[in-house]
């Protein structure tokens, strides 16, 4: 069952305490794909610019994933500058250059139309909907959305809300969309707002899920080495969504599974810049991981 | 078997953004040891002022713990005065009145030297040490400590770390007590000083504990009423300490059930201020919570 991705492709320069790179491959859609494309087929709706090189291309094809919706227009491509400290958790936007992505409407190829799956990575709410609009009958859909567009663009965004299956966002995000200091109650007005799941990420805390009856909490996998925490959202996405997309399985363990798996992915690409994991990535190493995973939160019940 | 706590007993001023209590019964002793006696029992040594009333004592004696190492001295029993914004994980310390707390030089009664288990709060290292060596035999000995001994007493806390079994501290501490800003890498160097077993408590994220060979994670459980985040930590511990003493389970099955029994103690003690919500908590509560949170965290393996 192949998955549709409908996010941005970028250049990002990051600095951390370990490192600095220029200029490198980056944007949620590329983290979506290449993490997705360990489970399933993947098709990515993006727009890049002149500038974007052959090689990455060419990463996006050894990954398998289908850019027959990546748009190559006339200008320069998004760009993003940040900087983050020992506080790995948060980002500090240095510069931000939408360029090409600034006008971007996503064109869906014809014969993506009946897609399965959709992921709406962060780009406006109303851009989301168009999109939405433009896929026949999802079996599933998820979003991604942000500070910004919560702020700005709120009507825009619950409109969009009873329409998806699951919101996936952070945990600023969950308060400030719920408006509420406490997180599960924030958590339980975002699902008044029409997802029926809501995924909470909380960075190196892992990610929470929430459904009407039930939550999930899973802590991340601990690392000794985290150089670059860019994309990891993203990335987590992409090991949820394309975990989900190969079972077929929606149910509340199907989806506890899926998210494993999304954190898993998301472990492996904060080890190294930009998607430097990702290449070198296996999928033997994801399940190894995995079962490690399990012996990391496992206790005995009462008798 | 019993267990031993050498702690504070103080009047707590509190602030949070659900409301505000002046004067109230705290201390690290008190809400180690009030946790603790819903498992085990409990030797309380501590000290307060000619301004402690008999209502706390009456508290202390209502959850069958042994005061028999209170001492009631001339002077003002230690007021602490602190303020939580929205952001409950930190307190914000407005005043501190060490008073009779200032010149605390625990005697433990001769009776209570044949302790198995023995809980350092946070105090001075040095008087950690003096503690522990007037504790003949103990099969288990757990302590906390703080920013300020392990910037200005690293020595005597150093000196200390190799004779205690569990060292229970906040994720700040580890990263400063290991001089590293990776949590997973301090923790190792945290291990390498001596204890055998590493809990770090990170507030509503929940705790990792780390032993030489592996890692475990336990989320805090999900709260949609915080109140008040004071005595958390010790109320952990007790939880923790006191149920491993009831069970005599040393394995590391055991410490892991102990950090979910200790982890539920403070889910409840949150939810309201000082001690009142554990004047009010049944074991058959704490049971109940337990099982809860096993569908928390639980998931599907890999078949």
């Amino acid at each position: 069952m192949s998955i549709l991705v409908v996010g941005s492709v970028a250049f990002d320069s990051v600095e951390t305490p370990f490192g600095k790179v220029e200029e490198v491959l980056g944007g949620s859609g590329t983290y979506f794909s290449a993490s997705a494309s360990f489970f399933s087929e993947v098709q990515l709706v993006a727009v890049v610019g002149e500038d974007f090189p052959q090689v990455h291309f060419d990463f996006f094809r050894s990954r398998k994933v289908d850019l027959g919706g990546l748009m190559q227009v006339p200008g320069k491509t998004f760009r993003w500058k940040g900087r983050y400290g020992y506080d790995l958790n948060e980002a500090h936007t240095l510069e931000t250059h939408l360029n090409v992505f600034e006008s971007f409407r996503p064109a869906i190829p014809p014969a993506w139309k009946k897609a399965d799956y959709l992921f709406l990575a962060n780009i406006h709410p109303g851009l989301q909907m168009e999109v939405l609009k433009n896929v026949e009958s999802p079996r599933l859909v998820a979003c991604d959305t942000m500070n910004f567009w919560i702020e700005k663009e709120r009507p825009a965004l619950l409109k969009l809300l009873p329409k998806v299956d699951i919101l996936i966002i952070n945990e600023g995000e969950t308060r400030q969309l719920g408006e509420e200091a406490n997180l599960i109650k924030a958590a339980r007005k975002v699902l008044a707002l029409g997802p029926r799941t809501l995924v909470v990420k909380r960075g190196e805390y892992g990610v929470l899920m929430f459904q009407e009856h039930s939550v999930f909490a899973a802590p991340a996998y601990p690392l000794e080495e985290v150089y670059d925490p860019t994309g990891a959202g993203d990335t987590f996405a992409g090991g949820f969504m394309g975990y989900l997309a190969s079972t077929h399985n929606q149910t509340e363990a199907g989806i506890r599974q899926a998210i494993i798996f999304g954190s898993i992915m998301a472990s492996f690409a904060v080890e190294d810049f930009s998607l430097e994991r990702m290449k070198r990535l296996d999928y033997g190493e994801i399940e190894g991981r995995f079962r490690k995973y399990r012996l990391l939160t496992e206790f005995k019940g009462l008798d």
